[in-house]
């Protein structure tokens, strides 16, 4: 399992995902699935994944070393694209090569051909800009409505984002609420695991403000975990008492 | 869809369901989940219901109008159950008789034969519990360590569960978090819809305390609602700042 959000509003994009792989309960690995894509004053490029490693690496891999634009003949990079919609049409692209070389072999094995990305960033002239990107390589984009995609394991830590991510709300209560949203997520999945990466990008800064592994020992993510616990206890305690009760 | 849980602290019982079903977007009905079977000074049993309709509202007819215990040849009704595990091994039997019945149609017809069911209350002489059967008729119990079961849409409601109720939990709050747990799985899928059945047990009330449906326009739920949402606001603002941010 994986679980990757990322939120974006008005003043920057969080970007997070875990890190645990699995091929049984028996069979637990750690692999990186925030892949940064980043030259400082240019462009910030992130891309979560969620799906087969295999597809999903593969999908990363063509992206960093270029994939041919069947319209024009040229190799396109991520690094070298020249908008954010140009990335999304780019990871599509990716996916659909992998479903090229490698689709029919899975479909013999009885391995289905899923995977769903998170591709967020800025490219200078562009605003910041959020996709997700399906198995078929087609994408959606997060919007002022709904400033929020998850990919994965997302139900447990989505009521959270629900309730308290607004477009206006800033970058540090962001990335406090996609902290909270996979820490309620790794307590009810074990498939989904310690360490988590985070990377924030501020609007227009052109360069990554966090790039960080957050550990099982990080005192910041213990303290919000406890914090968050007891100021939930506190809420539903002052919440009147359900006039449905007699006693 | 269906979401339901039941939540069993020191001093009593709550169990909610919500009345939604579905075939298909486009084929909503309502239909009560939660069953009461009662007779005050004597007992007190509920049942709530995920899975196929035809196949819950079978069992909970076998088990009002009798099954026969092939061990003695008696047809036993959950109203003359003796215990509460009496009343799980009745439910049980209930769930393999429909079966027996329908099952061989049902495969046939490749609708899967899939039904989870809470079974919680009080019999005279015995304490309060909280069981979770499953489609084969075998069943679990809640304990101190896990005071509540959910079944149907379960992810969306857990995280408030796992977070803040305890054994030692009263009776108001766990209703409240009850409620709370139905609204975020609400918010998030459509198959889980109004009205909420609700029900309270005391321990060793042997009556029930609430026996009530919430509307679309109940105040106090909307203000439970409201009261949430605002308290997960202060909740997360009063976290300290993140350390990983520069600026």
């Amino acid at each position: 399992m994986t679980y990757c959000c990322g939120i974006l509003v008005r003043d920057g994009l969080v970007m997070m995902a875990d890190t645990r792989t699995n091929a049984g309960l028996d069979n637990i690995s750690t692999f990186r699935k925030l892949h940064i894509f980043r030259k400082d004053a240019e462009r910030a490029i992130m891309i979560a994944t969620a799906g087969n490693l295999s597809i999903t690496q593969s999908v990363v891999n063509y992206v960093t070393e270029g994939v041919e634009n069947p319209d024009t003949g040229e190799v396109e990079r991520l690094m070298d694209a020249p908008t954010m919609f140009a990335a999304a049409e780019l990871v599509g692209r990716a996916v659909r090569k992998v479903r090229d070389v490698q689709g029919k072999a899975l479909e013999k094995a009885q391995i289905s051909f899923e995977t769903t990305m998170l591709l967020g960033g800025q490219v200078k002239g562009g605003r910041p800009r959020l996709f997700m990107v399906y198995s078929a390589g087609n994408f959606i984009e997060a919007t002022h409505d709904t400033p929020y995609l998850q990919i994965g394991e997302l139900k447990y830590g989505k009521p959270v984002l629900d309730r308290a991510v607004q477009y206006g709300t800033s970058v540090e209560d962001a990335l406090k609420l996609a902290l909270i949203s996979m820490d309620s997520t790794m307590r009810s999945n074990l498939g989904v695991g310690m360490p988590v990466d985070i990377a924030v990008l501020r609007t227009d800064a052109l360069a990554l403000e966090v790039d960080h592994r957050i550990d099982n020992v990080d005192p910041y993510f213990h303290e919000l975990r406890d914090r968050w616990s007891v100021a939930l206890r506190a809420a539903h305690t002052a919440i009147p008492r359900p006039p449905y009760l007699k006693s």
